[in-house]
């Protein structure tokens, strides 16, 4: 008997590892679903790349998960939602093609009291200015102030995501933002995947008067409404989680777990060339 | 009339900007030579890649620069000298092709008092163990340890070569070496292009004691002893260098002077497709 579609795994591709936040989210909302994640570590990070190279780059990760036959794309990288996910709902149309910026400017736009959000993010999420359009998209008033906040993807990748190295990263980019008389944000959006491991340095830092909100929860939310409103939700209990990468399978079993949250069995990592 | 051979431009290729700091060195050993250097810039780092990727990245690399017409080879990033140096001599044989991990384990074999010397090097070069084999080669009694020092790419990049945080960094990375009774290394070697910008910090944490040494300056001398030899010294003073970039010439353009010293002029910068 042939596999329902609603059995299909659903395809969730990042640059790297810092999707896997995302990920966790998405397996927390969707208990039953089966999940396909494409990790394109032979090429990350996509942050300080150009939006052209991100757009290719993204196109052939998209067509990789396509041919293992999803039934929908998550794309959890900012920066390649940001650059490609427009090329990408074109290329892959009528599949449902999810990213993370416009989520996590709704999470933001939810939180916000005065309307001034702050965004942290990679220097090419940064420079493109996606999120600030989405914001001022959603709530045309907001005041936004981007920040790149580089060096938070090697601090979340080596792990040292407390301490006084992450305290005083944390304040060199966010103290900043609350230096203007009068312009102090609210909120705070983590426009970057590899963020969510620093959320407590980066809320410790701006202070309780801010809320820190980022993109997963509200992006496996969205999702989930799509795969209701096309029919396409699991039934039935799914297998756990297989990983493909591009690139270095042991680094990523051995760092993996500090964004999923759960150890990564090898024997769920599998070494794809994504180059052609 | 045919150019002569030694009027050809001597070929620099690394993973993205930290081989401007080996560039640096070669203009000024030689600075009658014409340069074309190579960052392989879409797809930097190379520090956390597999070493076979790495050593198919290198040989794409070299070959656009051999097309070019260079009339040798310098791999100025430490892990693509690590993975693809003997790969790379196979392949373009006869071309002299000079990487910088012999040279920098001669600068610290010819530093050292005690034998015994630390390396600072990206993850890949020193799970490979490149520089520890070329220590101990050049010097059998040598006790090497060598430590991931990921964090200071991105420090470098991110231009905070100095202050609090670069302190507190380099003291998380060089303290442990100093932390076992007896064995401390006099001699510290900067296994990694990327971290000239930060020796002054580096070397303040190591103390008066201990000797900083990069590969830059011996590797300038190494392939000026090789053209030499060669009978491929060029004699009449030459043009400035030309860049060739896979991506983000401005980025490029932006940041590449904190490791070459000196600004690099738009026109002076190429963008080129190495993917193929």
């Amino acid at each position: 008997m042939a596999r329902l579609p609603a059995d299909a795994p659903i395809g969730v591709f990042d640059s790297g590892m810092g999707g896997l936040t995302v990920l966790r989210a998405l397996q927390r909302v969707l208990p039953t679903e089966e999940f396909l994640y494409l990790g394109d570590t032979a090429r990350l990070p996509y942050g300080t790349k150009s939006p052209a190279t991100v757009e290719r780059y993204a196109l052939q990760a998209g067509a990789q998960l396509v041919r293992r036959g999803v039934k929908c794309l998550v794309v959890a990288c900012n920066t390649a939602s940001a650059a490609a996910l427009p090329a990408m709902q074109r290329e892959f149309a009528p599949l449902v093609v999810v990213g993370v910026v416009e989520p996590g400017a709704a999470a933001a736009v939810a939180a916000t009291r005065n309307g001034r959000i702050g965004v942290l993010a990679t220097e090419s999420t940064v420079r493109g200015g996606a999120y600030q359009r989405a914001l001022v998209r959603l709530r045309p008033d907001a005041q936004v102030v981007a920040v790149a906040a580089t060096l938070f993807v090697a601090l979340a990748e080596e792990g040292w995501v407390d301490g006084d190295i992450a305290a005083a990263v944390a304040h060199r980019y966010i103290a900043p933002l609350f230096a203007a008389d009068g312009l102090r944000p609210d909120t705070l959006v983590l426009g970057c995947t590899h963020f969510p491991p620093l959320a407590a340095v980066i809320a410790r830092e701006a202070g309780p008067a801010v809320t820190v909100v980022d993109s997963a929860a509200t992006t496996a939310t969205v999702l989930r409404q799509q795969l209701i409103t096309a029919g396409l939700v699991r039934a039935s209990p799914a297998a756990a989680a297989h990983f493909l990468v591009s690139d270095g399978a042991e680094r990523f079993r051995r760092i993996g777990p500090a964004f999923l949250g759960e150890a990564i069995a090898e024997e769920r990592i599998e070494t794809i060339d994504l180059s052609g």
